[in-house]
């Protein structure tokens, strides 16, 4: 029997605090966010995405972010990074002591439009001026690539469209890129392949993959991805990060379902599972509706009845 | 690269109308499952489970199965099969004009013996009669291993728990067998592990998968079990046959978001993808719930914004 090509580890990056809260129609107060962040490190996340330093009035859950920075204890083994999309971000987050900074372009040039009013190159030619600065301040970038495998209005976005942007962050210094699929229309066949290619091509690159569950396929594009060499996730507590429009719709995957999933299949994450149950518990609460989330839907049923 | 091994076709048989509505509170009508399975083939699904004979007191919400049976308009082209757990219920599918039956056994000895108060070699053994009968009167059966991978009281399943089961089916002319994960405890390393195992060493078998996605892995079963060759995929119209208890948990996958992901794929299933997200749609209203459709929720949330 041909094995499958899995890895002993992976590293999750739990995106809840910036790209699940942001969806959300709830705006959790300061506190509430610092708890949150706090819990996750406390059952083993090591890189943790607090927030974002973007402008207040195009994402208001997310204008705290300076003072959830300042207000977290830290912990040397957890890195705190924060998005940012210009340098005034860049100094917003020097300023509230972050020192690992995510810039963010979308691939699709309409979603692109439809956020900055700019197109994907002109976002990212931006993006030296933040290289610029994290290099004279000491602040280290990463990046993503948002709609990076499809966007309604493009339909698939193919892997010509994502080779120059990553050519312009590995020129101004990113080694950290992931790819996003911020609406969840990527499948596992694709995401195989766009890995694997941009993992062979970019051997110098740690490659991340930010699955959303949309259209149900991200724990299949996960599963994929590991395949393709992939050891790095994004993932949101108790899946949120959804439509808001559509209650209960999926957003990103909910880091239990994949931290039960890997743990599953031996491969280890560092995380306690029943913690991150704990966790996802109190954003359902907070967030105020039931979210996507398949771990939390078991383990109610559990309590009920054997199934 | 490497590429995956995948195939152009799949199989995908419709359990809706037996492994769905059997867990469902309200008990449809015969006039509204006859509806719905005349709309599952006239949507393209070529292999449909219309129900169960067994006993009414067991199951309820199958009583009316010969009834249900004998109202379908048949097509050649579509495989109507049932389940059954006996002679008396062989009798009544010949009665009923069902020409292909479904025996099921458990692999979990703690699920057969909650179920039939048997052990599974004792279920197995009371299917010698019933392949008899069915060999005379010119009935084909098939079968299924339910909680195939796993179940709480013995955790995961070992494949040498399977092996004498299929051993045993083949003995008595099964050339079709579902592995079912009825309790969704698998995973896809497992899968992979399991279906390749299998389709090795039995290749006069055609093997299924039935998924169920109670801790959101289904999908990426699905996408093991097709790296390991297979073929054939059991789903279930909304995703319904889920625990009672938890609203909205998942049961079967659900067929709209597995024609989805195939036909995403480029792997051919023959199905109208539109016409199965209508017949969920109905299948919604009138179990009088929601359930865990993802192709349903991104729909919907398409409909309020570009999501």
């Amino acid at each position: 029997m041909k094995l499958l090509d899995l890895p002993n580890e992976v590293i999750i990056c739990e995106v809840g605090p910036r790209d699940g809260l942001q969806n959300e129609k709830k705006i959790l107060t300061v506190t509430q966010k610092v708890e949150l962040i706090e819990r996750v490190a406390f059952a083993g996340i090591r890189v943790i995405e607090i927030g974002s330093f973007v402008h207040p009035k195009a994402v208001p859950a997310m204008a705290d972010t300076d003072e959830v920075a300042l207000r977290i204890s830290r912990h040397d083994e957890v890195e705190y990074r924060a998005l940012v999309l210009n340098k005034k971000g860049m100094e917003r987050a020097l300023a509230a002591g972050v020192t690992k900074v995510k810039l963010t372009v979308s691939a699709s040039p309409t979603h692109s439009r439809e956020n900055s009013n700019k197109s994907p190159e002109e976002v990212v030619r931006n993006f030296s001026e933040c290289a610029e600065f994290a290099r004279d301040r000491g602040l280290t970038i990463s990046a993503a690539v948002a709609t990076a495998f499809g966007y309604y209005a493009e339909g698939t976005i193919g892997l010509e469209m994502i080779i120059p942007l990553v050519d312009f962050f590995l020129s101004i210094g990113v080694r950290e890129l992931s790819m996003s699929d911020s609406t969840g229309l990527a499948n596992p066949k694709q995401v195989y392949e766009y890995m694997s290619f941009l993992k062979k091509h970019y051997p110098e690159i740690d490659w991340t993959l930010h699955a959303h569950d949309t259209r149900g396929m991200a724990m299949a594009n996960i599963f994929a991805a590991m395949q393709a060499g992939i050891k790095r996730f994004d993932s949101s507590f108790a899946g949120i990060g959804g439509c808001p429009f559509a209650p209960g719709a999926s957003g990103n995957i909910a880091t239990e379902d994949a931290v039960h999933m890997f743990h599953e299949m031996g491969i280890k994450t560092g995380v306690d599972l029943e913690q991150m149950l704990g966790i996802a518990r109190t954003v359902q609460k907070l967030v105020g509706h039931t979210t996507d989330s398949s771990m939390l839907k078991a383990s109610e049923c559990r309590m009920r009845k054997n199934c």
